[in-house]
């Protein structure tokens, strides 16, 4: 089973200007091949798949706790996305009844994914930059401990590339933001499989990283997680389990060569986190709706209600 | 933010045998248009995607809180593919080294998804009953509040029948037992849209269910969560949010006509769940691997270290 | 614009038994790269993009009214397919309130597309004979006259073979009447094609034909067709337009030799067509739901209004 | 059966400019989720497929007889898009020979959608704005009244949404035009099949439109047709058949609130429709082809060979 | 540029009867995720796009004549699948004329792939065993030379476990050889790209091989090869390049663990190769035609002429 | 089997700047429906899968060795994308450690298919212009050799016309030549498998040639190969085999009208072929990696020992 906690991994900065490319490029993180869908569906799958979990506990462990942590990855993105391409929250614009006669949104014909808009009103879907749909062929999970690892790996490297290039392609904070965390976080995913594989197979293939080969100080927005010693640090993303991953994730190793150094540890539960960006609406893009005042009453008089 | 309990929904009772065309049959839940991937992924980017949250909050409360609970139908139903699949444990499997020369699988050539064995070796993948990817294709996410509810509405009645056909072609119990859980709980989340859109639009479409209209005291695995109450309980499916949709499902409205009568309620966190079944590997399918001994007592020993 | 005929273009004797996998292989003519979605798509999207409409009025009108009788292949083979998957009609099991606690259509986890049961309940969808979906990928609309014709030539080719082994698969009658009536009509479209091909380019492309080389006398269900002279009509599809296929289409040419000879002739509008089968419902399945009695009655009480 | 008429629902403005990514935009209106072809092929295959005709006979007729505006309404959009992307009529284009080696059409490599234009000459297909094919899983075809009524309401509703935010982005006339007939027909399509849920479920649903809640009166484009009281108007779109819906659609209901008011009514047949543009041909993008004018010849002669 | 030789890499034993389902199970080493078409599609465009060729001349030459190799394969497995779909040739089945009106090919309705019999006669196609296309999310080439060359390592692991659960399922000579000797040279293949790793990162992970740990002698269909020393071979598929690989393969590297004892080494140009199978034509399924001896006729005429 | 030759089959000139948007409107011609994966994987499997080999030795060897020459075309456009999108080599971005802090990449999210950047630094993949897969629908195999082809026959005049067009949008040296090669070469297999549909059918459809109907004359970048007489020899891609296709194409015929005359002939081997360019990463897009200095070092070091 899974909870849910109102609250983002990390909080972005508010985007100073609506950039829908830049929406687009973040997407690739999302719904491409490498992105946050990816690595979630992988590893949850393998951990509803996995075979002789007893006897195999701190692998199973791992593989299901960090299936926790990278929904809250698909979920930084998706806010990253939406937050991109709707830009700087202007609450005149949720307020109803706007004139759409001539041609508010004719920009949108221009933006590299015009779906984005027409469809979404520029929220995040499963689809990488180019629009094209996140599907099963980006998904193994094959029942075999090794290969699975293996390719969790070599799918962890393949994200730290296509994380970087797409962190090169950022000018806004927001976006970077999101590349900066997840680099920090992706590279602990990475490290762990690694040690991983090791103990199964005696390779110490923890030693190929960082892959590519750039270390994570020549990138600013990393600094905060990096002093803080994010990077040293697995959660187990639940109050009472997965506590085992300790087993391979402990101060016997410590962090990679070019990251601050320290001893790897274990956290139960999950980080603090920051605030979800609280998006306005837009009426004449029909978010929540064109005349939402009506709507916005019975939802306050709910919510007092619930109270 | 999500949190990961190493438990299931509803506990499944075990296999009597192999049957990986009723496993194939599951998937149409799971990674079909109108299965379980399909709804987590509607309400997720939803909750991603939802405009003017703080003053809509009990109806983005209602698609938040519920996503989590999805998350748990998608390792519910995979699950139940991954354990008819297999069929029951047998731990001498287990043991590495079998003869793998005489074609030992040579029935998998005849099951309908031959590559939930060759690729999968029997586990679940987002697939639908004919092997197709799921995809964004099945994703409604539009920003616009009624749109969206109203398509949810549509989907939890789409699923329901899809649910009922699968019961109907199940013979074994886990699969049966699949289908009977998530009936009521559809039949839960379907009642909260319509209850949801009637707030907004002033149209008691709630009078619409049940669709199809069979009453669910018609399905006997239905009956022991029908008597617990179930179908009158909305989780937060969280320690501390989510509390709003109260708001929208409380004691002002009760069962639907047909259940067991009795008000609606608000239960905050989870419900108790289940054991997740410790499915055993089998060598020859290089589950976990076809020589896993020494595997295991890698393993033990991380386990012990790990105390 | 399209008008609408409550009829099918051929009659279809109603089937003896459910023959779900033999619905499966019709299916190939529905949704294949060579069945009647791509026929039907392939024409409709080059009539609405053809250049020089005017200049070129018997290439335009030809591709513009063989697409009106796609629609109607598309239909033929659409009742065919949900013929065969449902069997013969049952009254009995339009009447609601069937127990559906016993498994009842266990035998559909084992058909080769069970989705077409759980998804459609033996309903027709634009998939082929695997259950993959039709797609754009199949239409080729280029606005180059000489390459979408010769496109098409190539098309009523494979489509001719493609009817043939499906024929070739088919025991019912139900199923090879789709065939036969398809095989002749689908040989019109090829010689028509070839036709204006030759017009064009001055090559003689229609003594390709037959393709396979095979003739229609051969196969039993085309001789009705044949005998009435089908294979040497072109029909208008319209009560005023496309009369200008007489001038590819007339008494200057003659049935394909091994057919039986006279002259080619087009007949404005269309052919008399055949009933409709009437479907019954059948209520373990839903359809038109589990309990239809009242929804009946309510129909006509709305259809006597409406005299 | 289908009938054809060579003639457009609606006469559009030609283009003033050519416009390939306002062309790309209305494809969304086309080949997406929302779009026409989804419209169209949900009703056609729920036709096709659907139980107890005879005894349903104002429901059948329903969703049949909208097929056939659909059609229509899919060959409106294709026109658009064939307009908007070719741009104003230009004879002198038409002239074969032309001069092809100095990049003549360099700007197609910026427009969003080069293949529209690399393979089908602006030519409409069966994509969404982003060049991604409409395929099956756009189609809800169950076979359970009720829950494919229910379905095509949400469509219709969706698709106004999508519709609405087409029209935003529309600077031209021959793109807005398309969109401001569309939402008229949507409107009527959904009031339609709201009505036909309120028989059988007793549930007002049509009260929740207009969805978006925004009156047609906003939009000029809808004006005309408000006014010769489209909105109020369901036509058989046959000679002979489809009567019955009459049962539904008719005096006893009366125009949405916020559009004209009135009575609704059944048209036998269809609307009196308007001229299709006659694009020409451009020799450099091969349409009709390089050097047409001996093609012309010959259509010219055999044209009048047919009167 | 590439050569061919009218010869497979290694020869079939002719199939003892006609075995779809074989057929279909083998069709996952050709179109599937892990199979020849994703192991030759991404060597190939790897090789096409990498960087520094000049500069990394032994880690180009092993991925672009390893893409040479695999060419092979595919050809291997597609005459594997196209052999064991159509069973043993009965050279009168190649004379014209077959009654076809009997449903003479009934059973096809059955087998998993019905299209692989109804669209190509039992042809190999790039699609995997459930009748899924290969596609271009198979292919990963990102121009970093670690993570392609830990791709393509992950991606000949995964496809070795998939080559031993489709031979598990292989009960006739003809498959289980394909799948015999495409292990072997699977083998050669991880163990390079192993060793290309261990020279750039120096980590030795060519001792996570054998993965799956089973050794190829557990495989009798192996034994030929390995005794042969095939495992121990590198080709360069070549008569003039890519010689350096032996700066990566050569004597300072032994065969692995478990395998016949040796050094490695490098093979200019390519195996002696076998026969391919001189499949007959059906003329009952249209191959090469419905009347096929004219053909015969002329082809033997051509041959002659061209000697 | 196939052999490979580390040269293109035409040299390219070297691109004068990056020019992302031309390499994806070539991709076209390699991803695309008429692209160069479809006619490559058409030859291919047919030539697997053809039947009565030995009876129909010159259209099997035609198919065949054309299979070759496709692959050498996969190739030339391969190299042709790839060195658009990355344009004139800079040897100082090879150097490693440059700062990527500051959006080195920006000007990437408004390419058209930034997914080239993000996923493959400009790499070929195999995917139309618009960044959507190539897929089996392209491919026909259907055994029968009429129709097989016939397809080809209007696959290369498809061809033939997407190449004119994605000419026409080439203001690039590089993307001129790569467009002017193969139309010469595509003419020549349109060409052949015309010749070879007149030996079986009688019908002379080389005469539909060229189509569209513009010569090659009009084209400056295919004069040097028309002047060499390529467009009337055929190669047989092989040392040994594949000579029979003499008996199709020989000095019986002569060149198409309006090409320079001269009889047909075949060449034993392959053409001389041209450099690969040499293409020089760069490190701030990880190609070959960040910090390749030791990597180039280490690969001197393999090179050197493999002398």
């Amino acid at each position: 089973m899974f909870m849910r906690v109102d609250k983002l991994q990390a909080e972005l900065p508010a985007p100073k200007k609506a950039d829908p490319n830049a929406a687009a490029a973040l997407q690739e993180l999302l719904g491409g091949k490498y992105g946050e869908m990816s690595t979630l569906n992988n590893y949850m799958f393998q951990s509803f798949n996995f075979r002789s979990k007893s006897k195999l506990r701190p692998f199973y462990d791992l593989v299901a706790s960090i299936t926790a942590e990278e929904l809250g990855h698909v979920e930084l993105v998706s806010n990253g996305v939406v937050m991109l391409a709707n830009g700087p929250d202007k609450p005149e614009n949720e307020k109803g009844g706007a004139d759409i006669s001539d041609a508010p949104w004719a920009d949108m014909q221009d933006i590299r994914l015009a779906q984005s808009f027409l469809a979404n009103a520029g929220g995040a879907t499963p689809v990488n930059s180019g629009g094209v749909s996140w599907n099963t062929d980006f998904v193994t999970t094959t029942g075999n401990v090794v290969v699975d690892l293996l390719h969790n790996f070599h799918l962890e490297c393949g994200a730290r590339l296509h994380k970087l290039r797409v962190y090169e392609t950022m000018k806004t904070d927001t976006g970077r933001e999101v590349c900066g965390y997840l680099l920090v976080r992706g590279s602990v995913h990475a490290h762990s499989y690694a040690l991983a594989l090791k103990q199964i197979t005696g390779v110490a293939i923890e030693k190929m990283l960082p892959t590519p080969n750039i270390n994570l100080s020549k990138i600013p927005e990393c600094q905060k997680y990096l002093d803080e010693g994010s990077h040293r640090r697995l959660y187990t993303w639940s109050e009472t389990d997965y506590k085992s991953i300790a087993g391979l994730w402990n101060s016997s190793e410590g962090a990679l060569p070019g990251d601050p150094p320290g001893e790897l540890e274990v956290v139960d539960g999950m980080p603090e986190g920051g605030k979800i960006h609280d998006l306005t609406g837009v009426a004449s893009a029909f978010t929540p709706d064109y005349a939402p005042e009506e709507m916005f009453e019975i939802a306050t008089k709910l919510y007092k209600a619930s109270r």
